[in-house]
């Protein structure tokens, strides 16, 4: 069995004790949470979130994208939330690689080089507060009033709060 | 108390049950999950997912962007995923806005043109369909064996494979 048919038989499972027809495509709470695609993070047990509570946007880093600032605009604007939490984490492997390296290696093994931005970063927390501030500075986001950055520390399940 | 603030209150539940400190950054699970940030969609709930067993990647829509494919270009060369799964769902903002409209309101309030692409999209399936496509294209993966696309029904809670 692949792991993907792993995945889907437990979706099976959750269907039949499924009881979240009812619930609206506007969350419950006014957070939205832009995360680290870290496995070891887990932002619904961490926060206590269940279906149909909040927003959760993830990519390799946490990091504050334009497509962070698509989805947050959308989330704002169209489905009502108000508030943000941007977490990012110890022992990150955006913190450990070359981003000059790695894309030296895509574009020897593949003859492309990638378009998209491989930006790393050494200071976790100056990262959080980047990307905090660039929320801050988007004319996109109509709510500002609200949003805090944390590092998750993996080693301890703790959230410590930087900005 | 804020909203951020409740969610906090839970953060220090979950460090006191805490029993992950010695997860791997490498998922034990060979799947990457795309999802929409849709709050009624809990990816980890779905598949049965616990800390440390699978990287998510999620934005608005679960489409493929170029962040993602950075994202997913990360999990394969770095951190050993070889597995995607993509989770679009029934009843998304996605298909219910004019992209067109929103940018024109977005400029008209606050003078800036976002730069980032708006993309809405009627065809639920054809929007599985194209982002599968785009991986499957995407010359910086090197895992392309299985990725699988799916809609996600928010009614029943049921997955139907698309692709």
């Amino acid at each position: 069995m692949s792991a993907i048919d792993a995945c889907l038989e437990n979706a099976e499972k959750y269907a039949a004790g499924f009881a979240g027809g009812e619930l609206s495509a506007s969350p419950k709470s006014p957070v939205a949470v832009i995360a680290c695609m870290d496995a070891r993070l887990e932002p619904a047990a961490l926060f206590g979130l269940r279906e149909g509570d909040a927003h959760v946007i993830r990519n390799a880093g946490g990091v504050v994208t334009d497509d962070v600032i698509r989805s947050l605009t959308i989330s704002q604007r169209l489905l009502g939330t108000r508030e943000v939490i941007v977490i990012h984490h110890t022992d990150c492997v955006m913190t450990k690689f070359s981003a000059a390296e790695l894309r030296d290696a895509i574009e020897s093994e593949t003859g492309v080089r990638p378009r998209f931005a491989m930006k790393t970063f050494a200071d976790l927390e100056g990262q959080v507060r980047r990307s905090v501030a660039r929320l801050r500075e988007s004319p996109f986001l109509p709510h500002k009033q609200a949003i805090r950055g944390f590092v998750y520390d993996v080693a301890t399940g703790r959230l410590r709060e930087v900005v």
